[in-house]
């Protein structure tokens, strides 16, 4: 591989994020389990989130409008202000959790940055993807970096093109095959799939890939064996 | 002036925005005015505004946050649920409104577009502003799209050394003397001032700048007679 770029994905490849929204999510559920069961709960509000994908994009914020709104709809709005309160909290307690490291990614980092220059290019809200690596102390690592509203073929021909690179030049690592890996590797790029212990249901596909620039590893300390 | 980029905010310099921040305000105050005169309404929502920045950023979906957390307190939790769900439908309308291009820009842009590299150069939310700039259809002027999350001197610093110029061959256009000027010419740039009929209380000051670098104008049109 004559590889230039190695671009990041961020949320679950550098630092922890999924389990996070996890966490508040069985909260929020808990908090009208009078009203509904959890796993009821869990696919309403995951089907209201999918609805406002294309208004709130991803993060926080959106995903805080979408725990209000599936609570007025479950409850045919009888749910009590005071619940309305706790969900503005549990929004408030997730944008200001800390952010944690993943294992590994300092030292390959370090290694890498002498030999490539490093991108992270990650989905989400502006701010909350600005603050996490202001927090994570790891934006010295990377040459640029990319807050992209979608991850998909056309976003990475963007990318790709303001990098001034060609796509054989170009891999992406991520815990996403659906975000980081298939649409890189169907433009030409290269991919490398690190699966993180939870993924959002959002996220989830099932595929085989049998590709000759594509490889899976189980952390991110292996991928220096490729590159 | 050897100006390379020229540089233009996008909300309220380009399009129009904060016009349907405050009929959506409007909307707001009206629908609580059985709790507290509109006056206070008003003031106690942009006091939510401001203390919620650092937390939730510019952009609509913060504001229904913040509209939804002023509306529980201003009426100690006993709004109706009915009015969150209606705060949450003003959010979306204000999310779904058309884009009213400014009078004049697309004619400037597409003098200025062969002479200098023109910049879009924008607070706000990720996705919004992208949604804004495709509905505008003026994204094909532009050489580079900059979404920043705060327009201070650091910003602008970091934003000059990435499009590889020196300060004094920049100049930036918009309607906030505090957010597209002042920082600009501190930092050795130059600035061009054009008022918007209404701004954002947070965005006010009340400043005489006499500066060699800086213009006002009462219309996009004139930036022409200086570039």
């Amino acid at each position: 591989m004559a590889i230039k770029i190695v671009a990041f994905d961020a949320d679950d490849t550098l630092w922890d994020n999924e389990a996070y929204f996890q966490e508040t999510e069985q909260k929020f559920c808990q908090l009208l389990e009078d009203y509904l069961p959890i796993h009821t709960l869990s696919r309403e509000l995951l089907q209201t989130e999918v609805t406002n994908l294309s208004l709130y994009g991803y993060g926080i914020k959106g995903f805080m409008l979408s725990m209000i709104e599936t609570a007025l709809r479950v409850t045919d709005k009888t749910i009590p202000p005071e619940a309305i309160e706790k969900i503005l909290q549990f929004g408030k307690e997730l944008l200001a959790k800390p952010v944690t490291i993943i294992d590994g990614v300092e030292q390959v980092l370090s290694e890498l940055k002498n030999r490539y220059r490093l991108v992270m290019a990650t989905k989400g809200d502006l701010l909350d993807q600005h603050r996490k690596l202001h927090k994570s102390g790891l934006g010295h690592y990377f040459h640029h970096i990319e807050i992209m509203t979608e991850k998909g073929e056309e976003d990475y021909k963007k990318l790709i093109k303001r990098l001034d690179i060609k796509a054989e030049e170009f891999v992406m690592i991520g815990n996403s095959l659906k975000s980081d890996v298939l649409p890189v590797l169907h433009i030409g790029g290269h991919g490398i799939h690190i699966p993180y212990h939870t993924t959002w249901a959002h996220e989830k596909i099932e595929v085989n890939i049998d590709h000759p620039n594509f490889r899976q590893v189980s952390s991110i300390r292996e991928v220096t064996q490729y590159l």
